[in-house]
């Protein structure tokens, strides 16, 4: 998909580590900044990361400030002897320091709260460049910075995420918006429990749709994200334009998109469990507590969240989820009358209006001819009675998990909102 | 830390898509490349990322070529409108096309499996510039290209991860080999439960250290990683240099070392378990699951992990673990008693071995003044007792979740390991 150049500018962005380059860490902020700055309206030409080397850094940031309007700079400004950002952009823009009172006073204050004073490590932070701009940092103890020469503008971010991310939503979005010629409309749809073939084949023919927006789709072993994104003169009009393409979509998919944009399919049974006053307890076997952990990230779950068992052994289904032994002995564990069994035991042992299940073989060990590795039954249960099906995965141990997780919650999304019948 | 200019050569990266610069994917292969060319020898001079633009990926290759002994390039080489890797090279090298039978009989073979003849849309692979040595792809259908220079080499292979990596691995990684003058070693210690400070300023001076190889500390909210690394003439020298240097560290912080390399937590707790054939239970409220989940990452953990209890109401942890009612009101759930007979009920409740619990306000909501979101007990209990501490954390909630469960692992590793002993 090519780009076309953007009146509202060229920016670049400059990753600046040892670490970076010689793969030690996984670099996520260049991928965050590439997007930010495309989705508001921005042409990124090119992401250049190098290492701590003081001639090279300086080379790095004099081209890009020649070719560029916007130069994005992250990582080196830590106190470390290897963090020499500070010092290389102040070569380049021939800036002295001075002591920043308001970045002293807001490091006075965090280590305040912590140990005391300043500590002798970090005293240099309160020293900037005398002719630039300070972002000022809320949540760390390096300030970014803001240059300007010939109407070339340059930031200066840490390369922790957080701040990097903090630092950027409050001060230079802001600036590339109001700079920006055109305005970016994005929205993702984010759907589980069908294959990405299976989910065009029902949308259909595209060309109508594409004729007013971008439509790219994302597979994972967790779902497909939709992204719709278009570039119009008004925010409003790229807003119009999704809203169509997104309820043409939905006509033909609505069943299976969980939630838009960032929200979770955990934030989503959440909001459905609050809605319905209804509270949701959790039976796992092969999953091993992680569909708690998801429905516990949401702030607030303990409304809806009743309780979770993690009954990996035989001996715990019996005895905290009434599962019948003679059952168990003739099915075994990863069978569907169990997964049914947990699911209605569960509901009654917590006493909650929803149960859902979970037992299969995660593996890679624990396989058998007639219950491969991968092999998973899930079941929900509730007043009106208990649904249960059978899933083959065919991923790692780890990855397993996580399908069936996202099943599992997916299943109760369905069957909160009536999409799942109960059967047998 | 700055990497000194090695001798065996300077080796650059080149990244070729816009939907790697726009954000839209991750790009996994610019750490894969930094990281096995470093371990091959070579200095990674820098990473630079491109759209699909002729020109720009002209002056990138013709700029890298200059400067750097090996170049290597990833993207742009399948059969859609914007894979233009393969017309720039050849503007660079001046080359004609030539069709190669090798590729040609491969790409027959692979699709007479699928569908019978080579499709009209990938034919183009079969055709490969006159002046270039062809690295044959078995696992795609874009072979990669190698040219020379003046003694620079350009390898340009396929962005899709894992023919990237098979390529990479057949031919250029050999030939890096031949040309390295040196063997690099590294290895990782991980550590959790001391903060980068406490860890250093126990370790003490680093400079005898120093001069042996290369130390390098990498923070996160779950722990420490150090990494040792070293450039030598022989890989046995350089591993008995890094022995030296890790036993001499493991001296002072050993404790605090839960593994090596790739090594979890959640598997050196597996492993001291099975060593010692004791079987664990955990009982948790804020972490919801995120134990056992961790606990369950592992292969063959149905073997020491007996049963998990997530007990996020007060009602289940008076039920489940027999939690005392009027200790419950008059303390709080979030308290160091409740924790306390959190773990002690849930090994009475499971019959395991060892029991760990974890209590706390995860946050955003749910804090007072006298109890702060952050705020967590937490309790080992075995035989011999109950060890239990508190813990404050000012992350947001799923940091928070994060750091909890972290800790809770690394007591149970040293409840095993005889380095916690019981506390009132």
């Amino acid at each position: 998909m090519g780009f076309s150049k953007s009146k509202s500018g060229q920016a670049e962005i400059i990753v600046i580590g040892d670490e970076v380059i010689s793969g030690f860490i996984v670099d996520t902020n260049s991928k965050y900044l590439g997007q930010r700055i495309s989705e508001l309206g921005m042409r990124v030409l090119c992401i250049t990361k190098i290492g701590d080397d003081f001639s090279e850094i300086k080379e790095s940031v004099e081209k890009a400030l020649q070719r560029s309007d916007w130069v994005i700079l992250t990582g080196g400004l830590g106190v470390t002897h290897d963090d020499i950002t500070k010092s290389v952009v102040m070569k380049v823009f021939g800036s002295n320091l001075r002591r920043d009172a308001k970045v002293e006073a807001m490091l006075q204050e965090n280590f305040s709260k912590r140990s005391g004073n300043i500590p002798e490590s970090v005293q240099s932070q309160c020293e900037v460049p005398d002719n630039c701009h300070v972002l000022y940092n809320e949540v760390g103890t390096a300030p970014g910075l803001r240059f300007e020469k010939n109407r070339h503008v340059l930031f200066c971010l840490p390369g922790v995420p957080h701040e990097m991310k903090h630092l950027f939503e409050q001060y230079i979005a802001p600036e590339l918006i109001k700079n920006s010629t055109k305005a970016f409309s994005q929205r993702i749809l984010r759907t589980t429990g069908i294959s990405e073939a299976d989910l065009w084949a029902r949308v259909g023919s595209l060309t109508r749709l594409q004729n007013k927006a971008n439509i790219a789709s994302l597979p994972s072993h967790l779902g497909v994200r939709i992204r719709l994104s278009c570039l119009e003169e008004t925010k409003d009009k790229g807003e119009t334009l999704l809203d169509e393409v997104e309820q043409s979509l939905m006509k033909t998919i609505g069943p299976y998109v969980y939630g838009k944009n960032n929200e979770t399919l955990e934030a989503k049974v959440g909001q459905l469990l609050k809605d319905k006053s209804m509270t949701l307890a959790t039976a796992e076997s092969c999953t091993g507590g992680l569909i708690g952990h998801r429905l516990t990230q949401i702030s607030g779950s303990s409304k809806y969240f009743k309780e979770g068992f993690i009954v990996y052994s035989n001996e715990a289904k019996v005895s905290r989820l009434g599962v019948d032994q003679k059952i168990l002995d003739s099915h075994g564990a990863v069978s569907e009358p169990i997964a049914r069994l947990m699911a209605e035991g569960v509901c009654r042992a917590a006493g909650a209006d929803i149960g859902v299940s979970v037992t299969g073989i995660a593996g890679p060990t624990g396989g058998s001819e007639e219950k491969p590795v991968g092999l998973t039954f899930i079941a929900v249960s509730d007043v009106f009675g208990t649904w249960s099906g059978k899933y083959i995965y065919t991923h790692d141990r780890i990855k397993n998990k996580e399908r069936v997780a996202q099943t599992a919650l997916n299943l109760v999304r369905m069957r909160l909102l009536g999409l799942l019948e109960e059967k047998k």
